[in-house]
């Protein structure tokens, strides 16, 4: 199942112009989001670690272990998002196993990712 | 609760003498541990990447994507872990959400742990 039909008929989602800004990298944030629709670019400092799209999670870091923002997100289209609370979150893990593990797979491949990009400058 | 505390009584765990290797980066893996006494040395090529005490979760990044081992880990001290396959990892996933939020947290802290790497490293 892709992530976004979990959320397709959430009601109070949020809306970005292109150009607008979810959250900037060191923001206090509590909450995640899905991206139902649009893209927005996720950079930390000057490098975009990802272009985001339908189906995304984005934000997912600062609520499962309440820290600040890593990285800035920036709409590079219209978006539509759900957002996602703690209360949500934990609700969601507990009747929705699938999303546990799709936040779960979508952590691994980020630390992939990273663990690729630290391997690669350490050769250079 | 402690992580390890959910698996004290398992009954058909791993055992490793110092100095044994529990998997090797690059090998096939489908489960993923939880170190319930001991210590264990984590290596991505020659770098240390962590000490694991008890609690401490190991090679669930393999489980979680299917993908080959992206670490060596080696015993420091006798250890005894609970090994987890995929379908005891699903079912504890969907019988205890706590599991499925600790398993988050730790790849979230590793994932800032590699993040900070990157950014020193391109700093350096």
């Amino acid at each position: 199942m892709h992530p976004a039909e979990l959320f397709r008929h959430d009601s109070d989602g949020v809306e970005l112009a292109k150009g607008e800004t979810l959250f900037h990298e060191g923001d206090r944030g509590d909450s995640m989001y899905v991206l139902l629709e649009g893209s927005a670019d996720v950079r930390v400092g000057e490098t975009l670690v990802e272009s985001a799209t339908s189906g995304a999670l984005i934000g997912e870091m600062a609520l499962v272990d309440s820290s600040p923002r890593t990285a800035t997100v920036v709409a590079t289209e219209p978006c539509r998002l759900a957002k996602i609370d703690q209360r949500r979150f934990h609700f969601l893990v507990q009747q929705t196993p699938y999303f546990a593990t799709h936040v779960m797979k979508v952590l691994t491949e980020r630390l992939r990712h990273m663990n690729l990009l630290t391997k690669t400058s350490s050769v250079a």
